[in-house]
């Protein structure tokens, strides 16, 4: 049968079950068809995609933890023992790792993409996080990642201590958001801490009086990883891939991507509501509806990873399911 | 090292990821670890087990749908185009149908257990469901089907049509909660059909003045899907199995098994709210909190199957998760 919204909406109301009964899975498998344009979807294949990148910011003592946490990540999802790992394996999701710049000397490691551009961004409370030569490098770099491999969908993670720093004054910049409103714990700042964290951002936010064009916001406030992210989106979206949004961090990605380039929407969905303080706020801005709310704060694309079989059984349901007339079972009364 | 609470949060907190911060994941595999008293829990095997049966009381016009649909239905499972089939298949999980009590005559299919306690229950607005014998039976039935076979997780989905009115009858009796609240459209009743559906609740309530035990309560308003899912689930509770609770009416089976043997409570899971009109208030009552919120309301154990890979994820991350000292991860600065 031809792909219509009409012929849509037909088949995913003659399945056998009463009209709306399965909810956001409904408008997931919705979402899906439509991007694929096709009644009868196919999501079978995923992977996950880690960037890591380190932050100029952390030095002004933004996060709870010590910088040279990124790298040690980076060791520990190469070795198989971050939690995006575990869920990964047990999801059966590909991962791949990306340094994006991660701080000090290269790690060299055979699984690990070299793709970096240098070692950490600059602090952004004082300067632009980047050059726009870094920022073009790493669009340029995920649109690569994005365009190397075919999958039905992808998950796509990061590391990087320092970043929800640089996502909050991404969020605040692109949406003029409060930026009070916006910043949160991290990964798990004190009261005092917080309230440093606060003021920095604010001088972050104060060193660029006006509005910017997302690129711009991008280059001043964000991060390695995040640029890159941004680019593979671009690049996925492009393609009709399917992208799981994971959370606070990858969201700020994913309103990059979608302030330049509108189209990329229709290929995103949003996977979870973080427990970071800003991303139900940010979630409001994107118009977003994420599938999972387990107070989870992790990143590394841990939250994109427990969508993933719901979006493959949403697919299903609609590609799968028997009908009222094939299976013989009445309507209503 | 052995099991205690001290030593499981202790694994918990020193997994490399911030204390806490993946939320509801370490809730659950707190409670996992508990169950099955190791650091290392398994959760790798999962089985639905779908229970069917009538209920006298749709004659009154309590469901959208005709009462021929719970039989259609049956088929529909045994021919694998259900959403709890897709949904299984998609999430590796094996489904059997049993047959509580279909109306009509029994239907002969080689995968189809009979458990038949008769050919649907009575009318409970005007009599009694079942009878003490069918009680028992029910109860005796379900505990010989979660006995049969051994896996770390256990799904109980339910079919059949009347059975909204059923469970609504079930948590009020036991909780007291205000029946009019509890009462919702099921499959899809209109307006209109969801005063008369209120109106014959409230003759069935009326009609056993003052408190009755878990079992009266069954006897009185159950089904006989519903209490042979009350009987496996005490089975599959006592010989530590998990038990991935579904919606509305496994939700009331859940809550009988609970009010007859509190000790079955720690080996529940709560999959998701549904849509259904009173389950969130149930789920108050019953003081559970579900993984998911998808704003479904089918039944089949659809809920159930969609919160499996998420508690899978779960016990995997306690078993397979490295710990800052054996990944070499730096803790808070």
């Amino acid at each position: 049968m031809p792909f219509s919204a009409a012929a849509l909406q037909n088949a995913i109301d003659n399945k056998t079950k009463p009209p709306g009964s399965l909810g956001q899975i409904e408008r997931i498998a919705a979402q899906i068809a439509a991007l694929q344009k096709t009644l009868v979807p196919k999501m079978e294949s995923c992977r996950l995609t880690i960037f890591a990148g380190d932050h100029g910011i952390a030095a002004n003592g933004t996060s709870a933890y010590p910088q040279e946490v990124t790298r040690q990540m980076v060791l520990n999802f190469l070795g198989g023992g971050a939690a995006a790992n575990v869920f990964a394996r047990t999801l059966n999701v590909g991962v791949q790792v990306v340094d994006t710049g991660v701080a000090g000397e290269p790690i060299s490691h055979p699984a690990l993409l070299n793709r970096r551009l240098g070692a950490g961004t600059e602090d952004c409370s004082i300067r632009a996080a980047m050059t726009t030569a870094q920022f073009d490098g790493a669009l340029e770099h995920g649109r690569g990642i994005a365009d190397s491999e075919r999958f039905d969908a992808v998950c796509f993670g990061e590391m990087g201590i320092g970043n929800t720093s640089s996502a909050t004054l991404i969020f605040h910049k692109l949406f003029d958001l409060p930026l009070l409103e916006l910043t949160g714990r991290g990964t798990g700042l004190d009261d005092d801490g917080l309230r440093r964290k606060a003021d920095i951002l604010r001088a972050a936010a104060n060193r660029t009086p006006g509005k910017l064009s997302a690129a711009d916001v991008m280059m001043e406030y964000g991060g390695f990883e995040i640029a890159m992210m941004t680019g593979a989106m671009l690049a996925a979206a492009k393609s009709g891939t399917l992208i799981i949004v994971d959370g606070f961090i990858a969201s700020a990605a994913a309103a990059t991507a979608m302030a330049m380039q509108a189209t990329v929407r229709p290929a995103m969905i949003f996977a979870h509501t973080s427990a970071e303080q800003g991303h139900a706020l940010a979630l409001r801005a994107l118009d977003a509806e994420p599938l999972l709310n387990l107070n989870m704060r992790l990143g590394e694309g841990t939250g994109a990873l427990l969508a993933w079989p719901l979006i493959k059984s949403a697919a299903a349901m609609l590609t799968e399911m028997a009908s009222f007339d094939s299976a013989g079972v009445s309507g209503p009364a």
